[in-house]
């Protein structure tokens, strides 16, 4: 059995916490966190305190903050010699406070208050400074996912890139579609089986063979009515730019 | 019994041809295609001609091809007197060479040949010049799909422009994601549950509020780092024009 310290009440840290509760393998034995309101979600099942407060003892600390917290969060917590990982996928191990023994566990995926993940087909990507702290943290990643990644920071945050361009761009781009289809009285609600089916191609095809659209088949006279028709500035500056990068990246096949 | 010509035989015109052979109410007497080769998939169990070749007689003619072809395929046929539509998201009814009795029937979906269809959730648009055509339009379309809506050139074209953003855009992305993952030998496999829960999202809340990442956090150190990372040119643009739109989205937000 191995014993955890969850540090933060955000959704990584909540989705994490729930988690672990099914395994048999991981115990969370504290949470620690700066809200009170939010520590009560955990404080029914779980031993609870202020950053600052008195930290049991346990094999792994995981502070599970979002990116800019993770620094100033692992400053205040008083940890010796204890092992202690951060969530973030932009960040290097070596950044945290504490003076040793420290390491990474990422999960790719976006967290939601209101929405039950399958935590076992996310992948973790793992990170530790100390081969034993390695054991540890295959252990506990083991328990949460079947799929786990040991990867260096140069990776881990491209990955994170990656993550950034698919997830936060791809779904701003919905919100900009939303906002033109609102100015027509449009309900977004038309794009979700669209939305469905480019997500549904890209579990057995490489986005490369999925494009189509005008940019794709060299559609100039739609691309120049379309670009009509979009309010100038970023919606404008935004279909040149990707049209371009899509008529670019098939330019090579004849 | 609607009786219709389809004119095509791309991925649009397959999966019309498909869905319409499991409905009892609009038979497919006749498919007309440039491609002797194509129109084998069709042999079979219907008859098949040239474009230039006899046309059958039949209720509605459907031109099912790529936007750019509508308007030179619609020349080519000799059609008299005769109700016919395009597919096309992105033109006028009235860009048909045919000189009345024209319409719309568009699909909004993305069609790929190895892909069954659930065409019944499809939203298809349509559109028809004359009441008596719109009756058959409507019987037709509704023969096809649950979501039948009646919309004007307008907002066709409009709801066209934000599948681009949506379905192609959001590709592309993922085309240039699965680069750098590439680049760093990872694969983009990794996305996928990423993506799942991206899109999964979206059937229950708007874009606007499924935002995340660092632009939405104003986590100015990542994005500084982030941008670093990218190569110079289109991901670097990219990479700020997202940004921009993302913050000045939420600058109202207080």
């Amino acid at each position: 059995m191995t014993t955890a310290v969850i540090i933060g009440t955000g959704n990584v840290a909540r989705h994490l916490f729930d988690a672990f509760r099914v395994t048999k393998s991981v115990k969370v034995v504290q949470v620690l966190g700066r809200s009170q309101i939010a520590l009560a979600f955990f404080k029914e099942v779980c031993e609870t305190a202020p950053l600052t407060g008195a930290i049991k003892d346990a094999d792994i600390y995981i502070i599970a903050v979002s990116d800019d917290a993770v620094i100033p969060v692992s400053q205040l917590l008083k940890l010796k010699n204890k092992f202690t990982v951060h969530t973030s996928g932009s960040l290097k191990a070596g950044e945290l406070h504490q003076p040793s023994r420290k390491g990474v566990l990422y999960p790719l995926q976006t967290f939601s208050r209101e929405r039950e993940i399958n935590f076992r087909e996310v992948p973790v990507c793992i990170e530790a400074e100390d081969p034993d702290d390695l054991e540890i943290l295959k252990a506990v990643a083991g328990a949460l996912s079947d799929r786990v990644y040991e990867l260096p920071f140069s990776k881990r945050r491209q990955l994170h890139l990656a993550a950034v361009l698919v997830n936060n761009f791809g779904n701003h781009l919905c919100h900009l579609a939303d906002e033109l289809l609102r100015a027509e009285m449009l309900p977004f609600e038309m794009m979700l089986p669209l939305i469905r089916e480019t997500t549904a191609k890209l579990e057995r095809i490489t986005p490369r063979e999925a494009q189509t659209g005008p940019a794709r088949r060299g559609d100039l006279k739609t691309m120049e009515e379309q670009l009509k028709l979009l309010p100038e500035g970023t919606y404008r500056e935004l279909y040149d730019l990707m049209n371009n990068s899509i008529k670019k990246t098939y330019a090579k096949d004849v």
